[in-house]
């Protein structure tokens, strides 16, 4: 892209060796516990405070930071912050197109969801205290669908977050000393695929899961959400461990690319 | 209520003795895995094929199933049937009143998010070749909220589902030699109060709670759901542990009384 | 129900001999101006300011009263409260399901109209001076219906009403000797079914009737509202006025019954 | 209007003598009982299979019937017709502008309400079975509101649909010699200003209105609907019946005007 | 009509001869740069600051301005107006019936840009200061269609406009003196047809136009808006020469017509 | 953008001389014939059967074409083809936010406006008999806005549409011999800024735009499309040539950047 500065950063973080990268025995070749190719693309949007395009493989998803003083009405005079976020899907980022939900004249119950998760998990990584009374909205758009677009979403918001805090402090409506941030957060999904737990689902995969779930962490480790689903057979407690702890590695693979991409001078 | 025939379950099965029943910290006096105490009137309703009013202490959910031959158009052929759910709550079912979402033209986030996963729930434990092309409905009425009503929604949506089920059966829309339900399935919520794990939050340690978590669990003990959420600090993995296993009892006492309710004759 | 309070009245009063109860040549065998047996369970809620179960038969509807200060914009600085109504069905309150309101976007005209009417009802029996600026909202859902849910609705919502009052009192949002309702009212249909008149409609005789009547009427006995309409055969004066004679008759009954259960304390 | 050729018929039949037309102590001088200068415009759309602009003093009416063959899903192979209409009112027909429907996106009460006591009032004339699988849709639109409005739209959608019938039999889409029109129907409106029952209230006299009572009756002079509501005092039965006379006597004339516009060739 | 004293006008003035008048060869009889008849009725409404029922043949569309003190929240303390305009059309305008917008819940994207057009159309002759911070909002409904229905909306509303800021000056909400008029503006549809430029396309013409052009000019023969569009085959520098010639002769009458039906007093 | 293999095609053929290419009086420094920088990026989509990233300046849209087998119910057995459009913004596009058309629950008239445009300009070059009964479905989102977004929507896709039918022809859904596109078309946008007309205005020339001026035209140079409007000063027949004079120039340089793009091996 001509007219954009990008600041990328990319990785293949959970392959073992680099060469041959993929030789496990999943769909497209990689490990049970490897990362498709992850690009995060910072101030792909020349209006935003804050943006990043992500991509997980095929799945790309456009995140913009909106930084606006104030607080909705039923936090005014409370001397915090708020941060909110929506979620969509352009018509033809999936295989075959899908109807426009502003044609449709209602949001779907699983938009609705995944923009409650994405802000919840961008919440809990934000000291509203610190923030002040200002609010930034994340809008999260699916350019391409390709499996775990929640995820990257999540993962690509937190990008879009820090430049929409860093412009803040930049415009002096956050006293610059001030740690908005408590931590970073990122998110990757897991399921059992074949009756194996694999990490990072792309949507051949994500079909033919017994079981999926995504999970979201804190860059020191903690967990902010645990969203398990068994589509098919219900899953034990094993199983359940399996999973927690191929999303733990996925996450630090995603928070050391979010921390390489974002100290770039900008 | 006279006009019923009443074939009511009800136990405080998490209380290890049953004299003096409430001497915990919580604000209502129960121990950290006492489950409130649970309800359930069979029947409630005259016209549906099957029904529960379910009581989770002060939590009301009227739960009905519709049994209707025929399935959507998209599962047509299939040879398989067809089980989806329905939430809502009554304007004044809350504290203070709630407008209704009928008069806002527009389902909400939180609404559409429980009806689905009360759908993949109860489908957890159906096996569908077995009910054939039709299609049960569930709906679950919020009369009274007092925390946790998804999870009282899905513990009675299975006995309305079991009813309507052996309605069908009865009425020769399935043939009554066939195992529709392959297992039961509750639910209950679990949470961080004050520091220290909980089971079956009322509305006031809902608010207060740092993590909230729902588990959906088969009757044999297995996972159908796991949704944990870090509302206020993260929480790490052997928090996560001591949940589920509190989650593990109460469903095994919400099993009991499932049980208890259904082997009556109707 | 164990976990209420019941302060329950019923009665059949239109029977002039108690014992055989039913000897009349309806469907169910009562005499054309005798009531179905009419059950009120008062404070059936624990939140509500003022709450009754109706039944009417198989018809039960819950009547939520909730009492706010303050009124609507275009009352603000009148010194006069407001007093409004909406009326809602469950979707298996009836024989076969019936898709919700809130899924479908919008609200049919038949609730629109009943919302309306309860709302009217009560309101002539209401000072709004001696209220105050202070709005009480009534929430009717029909949790089952068998004919006459907008008349059980009023009759129900008038206890409602009158506790949402009495707590209004108590709280000193409004002085305790003003006397804030100056009528009791009540409502019951009444129709022509094979050619005779009959008093309080089940669903079979409502489909069933060629002329539906709707009356509503203060406890004094005139008249709030008299809705007719010929479904079939128009009909004549005489027709008229002996529908009249038996709502008179039946709206008598109801009074009674209301004030029994109001007469209790609560 | 040049364009069209109106075939109109009027009087002011309620006044007992035709000099001086005014002596009443009304607030446009009219006696109790008397109409307001009634005038229907037959044929006033050239598209339309009937049509009538129909006046009640400055209120005015546009009513559209639309035949068309076949009839709704639910009626198909029943043999008999269907009968529907839509009421609506332009913004600017009123005193001071009122928003578009189409604009705020959902119809109101008062609109569903009017237009589904028109449907009824033209059906209860209506020989469904004549008709044959046959739709009429009937749209009355609001010009200029002064009262009287659902009545108004009401008298003249009866010849407009009368019209339409003529349209279908000369078209041969209803056999010639069937009756399809069992009787003709009109409406008034009557009701209770400064404690005096008065028939056809205009704009000011409704607003001032204690009760007020809709009638719409056959030419034969039996009553398809009655709706009174209080809108203050309760009334009593002495009043109704005032009430009822005043109304009877205001259709018969009605019902003369529009057998005089419908006896001229079109 | 009785009930209005209509101060209309009326010309055919694009025929070069009154007798015989339509001797062209277009489907009416019309020749290219022939108007239709065209007939201004003024304050046809009784409630509305300023009004025309405007015919262009067939085509009646009824024009109401309504002046209120104040502007929209984003124009407040700007010392300027605003002029807004909306365009509908009742269902049984058109030959066949058409859906309400207010029963579908949305409105069309034909209406929309219809509405914005009038409104800019307008507000090109239109001093805002001089205006003040007053809103004047046209409505536009199409009680009949025949092609031409936006031009002659635009040609209405401005005999609408005209009176509305005539009442404003009356009633001192503008200062007599100013001028809020700029200039006359008036609209015509013009079209290529079976290979020929015609002005003034009536429904079969604009069926069959390859071609069709909107052209809103001032009184002063200055544009507004051209909006062509080949629905066909694509048009070349030549014809669309020969369009705006037509329009601008089309133009010039109506505006003609315009200005006598205001010069007479109201 | 590592995943995509970009065929990219871009100039700034309004330029005179390549250096130093920007010396005119305009904000940015272009000449009033002189485009922005315009960029084709073919094929930015995996799984849509054509689609372009175009770029006007800042202007970023990108177009899906979506080839399905069969045609909308009103079109089929009629053995032609349907070519239909939408148009969206995502919501930070924009140098402030602006709120979902999702969320808001309804589609605005300026994107019903664009979207109804972009699909008539299509058409205009496609021969819907070729196409057979095939419908392509054009989805043009705006990523980034800096004015002209409609036009730079059709140009872009003009590319998806011819690849998309490449797509039909490959997979054999059309006859490979059949000339589905007729010509090319792209659009321009002119403007008298300043008093002076510009071609291909920026955001800030079209806020300061007296008149505006959309223009589609096919390849051999005819219009489509023209759509002017006064938003100031309205314009006269001079200033309405010298505008189609500077799009007709514009245009042309599209048509080269179009054909250039499309002949590489895709």
């Amino acid at each position: 892209m001509s007219a954009i500065d990008p600041q990328a950063a990319s990785g293949t973080p959970g392959a073992e060796t680099s060469s041959p990268p993929r030789t496990g025995s999943r769909v497209d070749g990689r490990t049970a516990d490897q990362l498709r190719e992850v690009r995060i693309t910072r101030g792909w949007l020349d209006h935003a405070e804050g943006s990043a395009l992500i991509e997980f493989g095929k799945t790309r998803v456009l995140c913009a930071a909106s930084f606006t003083a104030g607080v909705p009405r039923w936090k005014k005079g409370s001397g915090t912050g708020w941060v909110t976020a929506e979620y969509a899907m352009l018509p033809r980022a999936t295989n075959s197109r899908t109807d426009r939900e502003s044609v449709k004249g209602k949001i779907g119950g699983r938009t609705h969801e995944i923009s409650r998760l994405i802000g919840r998990s961008l919440r809990a990584v934000v000291d509203m205290k610190a923030l002040g009374e200002n609010t930034i909205q994340i809008d999260c758009d699916v350019l391409q669908a390709d499996g775990g677009t929640r995820t990257a979403a999540i993962t690509g918001a937190y990008v879009a977050l820090a430049d929409a805090i860093a412009w803040g402090k930049l415009h002096s409506s956050i006293p610059a000393a001030r740690e908005v941030l408590t931590d970073s957060v990122s998110a990757i999904s897991v399921g059992i695929v074949d009756g194996a737990p694999v990490l990072d689902l792309e949507y051949r995969e994500d079909v033919a899961a017994g079981t999926d779930m995504n999970v979201v962490m804190t860059g020191s480790g903690a967990f902010v959400e645990v969203q398990g689903t068994a589509e098919g057979t219900p899953f034990d407690r094993a199983e359940l461990n399996a999973l927690l702890d191929l999303a733990d590695g996925g996450c630090r693979s995603l928070r050391e690319i979010q921390a390489s991409v974002l100290e770039q001078s900008r």
